[in-house]
């Protein structure tokens, strides 16, 4: 059985890059049968680079409500909190016991922020760095142990993450029996990459975003925000140098898409390719949109679907750590 | 309401030095009734150091006896086993993300591991360093903080870690509002330090110890072991040039001591002195022995007094955490 896992932080608020690129693909994934997805809401490494509480709580419910209201389904998939399963902390620390601090300075997270004080010129390369950064490669680690994950998709600047979650687990294995499969990383290089109003990559970091569950007049008037070239109506455009196809692709099938290139060819006015852009996305989100506003308005049912998903969760979780203290020595007197 | 908390590490075999300088000090404090005491199995903390399971289990089972047999009231103080309050790992990461690196770089437990190293002559200084030794630390602050401890008792080498402790606990509060009390660092200068077999500080990584729980006559042969000068029966000795005066005291009422000093005087022979010694120490742990023996042999009803003090500790501790979480927006959808 593929066991998977992917965790989303929460922190921000869902834009159409994340749905195209990650929510969409891995929902899709989920229903597949063969395959046992764990989707879980990462709220523990939220508090890793963001102290502001409202705006975690408001981006954990944001992100609930939209993998539910795209129909992520939750009797089949396992879709929790991560602060909801006590045994992921636990085995943290049982993690951190086994892990060598070598390993954590040779984090790229690390090295890049500690690079960053060296070049500005801080006497302590280790300025305003907590131990929630330095060591969040070990919760990672719980994370995908925890559930035995097979496969866990990651971008490629993560790849280093699952290395160190085999080492770690490899390490307790050697030690205490072979309790963890070792999760295979996933890079998936086909992932779509959504380009931004500015066109550099959708990200929040960018402050480019089109947000996911804008009312239809927003995301109108986002979408005629793209940044395009100058050309007139008329004049032939080339798809591939456009962020307004790049877009538009993502969204169209096959036949769409030889549509809109051939209005390109025929020098689309940017506004109608806009217009069009906007009643694809438009019609693909209406009704989910929908369903996430009644959602964001009965909070009550997100946090009863969370409340199952741990419970789900800890089915597996809960005898597994039992059976790790075991293995380790923390057991109950006999 | 002054609240104690004390840690024992799940690694070792108590021996008279820990009964004599910790426990029978503790367990006489914990009966005052204007204090709080809170007494905890550190077996996360026994990991950092200790691999061996069988170890890790018979020493959790061992001190959790001494503590009972020799009359601790659990009715009155709280006496839990560190792993069995899931609370203390999830704040331990809360913690985590509020601590400064440069923090644990600066704990002397560590720097004297990468000294040691250093003088080896290895190329990484960091060589055999667990993260469970570089941030155990946190997981301290996280013991101390979960029940708002107004006196941790520590030897001097421990000092640094209630500073840390502290300086942990107060950025949370700066951040996300007044949360905990900050602990006062209780350093006892007048704790018994016992002599061991050899005359160095009992104690277990000397080799040098006197086992708590001897069966009479191991307990008497130990004894007779203890290193004295050569000096023969009725030639007068100097009480405070003696390791087995300096046993003897820290059993004995004060007229006994003054009793003791006549006889060392007037040349007591080692033998005699020792045969005293061993009627003193057995006398005050018999019937302790007994009940301990008893509790080893009924490991049921040591689990049971163990279960019981996580249920009152996490009275406390589960509303508390909530309510942490809660701060750092890490709370039910609403």
């Amino acid at each position: 059985m593929t066991t998977v896992l992917t965790g989303i932080t929460t922190t921000g608020t869902p834009h159409l890059g994340n749905y195209v690129g990650a929510i969409k693909p891995a929902i899709k994934r989920s229903q597949d049968d063969a395959v046992k997805s764990y989707f879980f809401l990462a709220d523990f490494h939220a508090m890793i680079k963001c102290w502001e509480p409202e705006r975690v709580a408001q981006s954990t419910k944001e992100i609930a409500a939209t993998w539910l209201a795209l129909g992520l389904d939750t009797d089949k998939s396992f879709f929790y909190r991560q602060s909801d399963i006590p045994e992921i902390p636990e085995l943290t620390w049982l993690l951190t016991c086994m892990t060598a601090k070598g390993l954590m300075n040779r984090s790229h997270a690390y090295k890049a922020q500690v690079a960053e004080n060296t070049e500005l010129g801080e006497v302590d390369p280790d300025k305003g760095i907590t131990m929630g950064l330095f060591s969040y490669p070990v919760l990672m680690a719980a994370d995908i142990l925890m559930f035995n994950a097979t496969e866990v998709p990651v971008g490629k600047d993560q790849t280093q993450h699952l290395e160190m979650a085999r080492d770690i687990g490899a390490r307790f294995n050697h030690h205490f029996g072979e309790h963890f499969v070792m999760p295979k990383t996933i890079v998936d290089d086909n992932v779509s990459v959504l380009p931004g109003l500015d066109g550099r990559k959708m990200s929040k970091s960018y402050n480019n975003t089109i947000p996911l569950w804008l009312p239809e007049k927003q995301l109108r008037k986002h979408i005629m925000k793209i940044k395009t070239n100058s050309l007139e109506p008329g004049v032939p455009k080339d798809p591939d140098d456009s962020f307004v196809f790049d877009i538009y692709k993502a969204f169209a099938n096959e036949q769409q898409v030889n549509e809109m290139k051939q209005e390109f060819v025929n020098g689309i006015a940017w506004g109608t390719a806009k217009q069009m852009l906007f009643e694809m996305v438009n019609t693909e989100l209406k009704d989910a949109r929908e369903k996430y506003n009644g959602l964001m308005n009965n909070p009550d049912i997100i946090e009863s679907e969370l409340k199952k998903g741990a419970v789900k969760a800890r089915e597996y979780a809960t005898p597994f750590l039992a059976k790790l203290k075991e293995s380790v020595g923390i057991r109950p007197i006999k």
